[in-house]
């Protein structure tokens, strides 16, 4: 399969194909993955995230600048919130980043966080899985980390860092706990506005609290991402943290866990269509029977699973 | 059963009680749903989402009193991003909310974003089903409407309010976008703010764009949700789309729209609940397989729903 081979040659052009197949849940996709598989895992998985508006992808651009330095290859995942209705959209910050994308040793692509079947982060994961086989040193999947699925895609990363900046509200902060415990490098960005001190103050208080985690402290690095102050200590830190967890049982845990929610995403997306589309018209005539209460939906749903007679 | 009357006589102990055994997931949770259903389906859902930091506390607030002085009950579920790592966060947002708690004729619940099992969406959509049949006139379901599972809750309700405000950046305008097609009534708070006009005109705009939709307009409405102005507007636009709605075929086209979307999720969850505890040896032994590249995910996907030999 020439795709195959254009995808492991690491060429542009078949990645890029390769992952629309994965997005348009085709089924040369499935097997385009089953044939790419073995030669996947050799990529470190970096997941970023963090709130709206908290410069993530000021960020991205700049450690990948830096880990360009050192002649390493990054592929970058964009997750965007686009919209069926305005048709997508396009944010300014992608569109900046797209310098990075006229180096040769740079692959950036953003996925919509609508209409991927079989949900968003199984597509995310199995464009890593691409860029993995392709050959980048680094993959790097971007989320705004605000809802639960765009928190579920960075889960999958082996090293997620997490990026606040001073001054959010009450609400933010809330986020912040509900991401707290997926963190293994925490950014302070924007760290030359009022308040980044007090925002890495909280920060290790939170890390205090956490008793439960056997693994090293997380590191508080502050950024200021638009002039780069930061990171280069940001990606040490991740280097640090990849061979630290490479050369122990961690990574080796982390990928098996990731393996396990993969294997049964996947097998439930498959029972689900094979229902959808066997059972169809009971499912009508269900939908109508419980509209008009004449059946609860989950007796509905005892019965639609019940052995045919 | 004495929870089931207690819920059915509108008493709050026996609502709160149910809702939890909800959120726990237990059997007798799914027993009690069956029984309520027949006396659901009077109330009126109303979801309100936008992003953080936009005041949408402080206007279901405002408007659950407005709701409260034409004398019809109102039922509160608000979605908390939670933490297992912090035990759960709780917003000053909420705590100023509970003020309407001791009203007899209020009921309101935080129901954090983690922990529901078998989806945050339909944990929510059950409990509402509980304040429904608990005799609530309205049910209005707030999150935070960033995340798309965040979304696809207020896309259960009967009616949608999207709450933005002036001011905000690149991202947030995208987010805005993937929500943009599922507002009923557009709501512009913080409007003594610099800008307000022109995200109305942002708005209008968009709404110019959509040319699929066949129903009415959706209104934009500007607010101020600490002072209260803009408020009985706000009602009275509800007020009026529910009627519009309930006396078209609107309604019952968007509730039977629900019902399949519900069923098809408890069916997958009730199947992959068979898979886990049924296989959980054999999952075991092909993550082993995978993580070794003995065998790739999705030839062991399909390994695993083979029948047995």
């Amino acid at each position: 399969m020439d795709l195959i081979q254009s995808v492991l040659n690491g060429e542009k052009r078949g990645i890029a194909k390769m992952i629309t197949l994965i997005e348009k849940n085709a089924p040369e996709a499935i097997e385009a993955l089953k044939q790419i598989y073995q030669h996947t895992g050799k990529a470190a998985i970096i997941g970023i995230t963090g709130p709206p508006g908290s410069g993530k992808s000021s960020l991205v651009n700049q450690l990948t600048k830096k880990i360009r330095s050192e002649d390493k290859k990054v592929g970058i995942i964009a997750i965007d919130p686009t919209s069926p209705f305005t048709g997508g959209a396009l944010l300014g910050d992608r569109i900046r980043m797209q310098e990075l994308a006229l180096d040769q040793g740079v692959f950036i692509r953003s996925m919509g966080s609508r209409g991927a079947l079989g949900g968003l982060s199984r597509a995310s994961y199995d464009a890593a899985k691409v860029l993995d086989a392709a050959g980048m040193d680094y993959v790097i999947i971007e989320t705004v980390g605000v809802g639960q699925s765009e928190i579920d895609i960075v889960k999958l990363a082996d090293i997620v860092a997490l990026v606040l900046i001073p001054g959010m509200g009450d609400e933010v902060q809330a986020i912040k706990a509900g991401v707290m415990e997926i963190g293994d490098v925490f950014v302070v960005n924007k760290a030359d506005k009022d308040g980044a001190n007090r925002v890495v103050t909280e920060i290790e208080m939170m890390l205090d609290l956490n008793t439960e985690k056997d693994a090293a402290r997380p590191p508080v690095i502050k950024t200021i991402a638009t002039t780069g102050e930061g990171i280069d200590e940001l990606n040490e830190h991740i280097k640090k943290y990849w061979h630290q967890i490479a050369n122990s049982n961690e990574l080796a845990k982390r990928r098996k866990e990731r393996i396990r929610s993969e294997l049964i995403s996947i097998t439930e997306d498959h029972i689900l269509n094979q229902i959808l589309s066997d059972k169809s018209s009971k499912i009508d005539s269900m939908v109508k029977d419980i509209y008009e209460k004449k059946i609860d939906p989950y007796s509905a749903m005892e019965l639609l699973i019940a052995p045919e007679k």
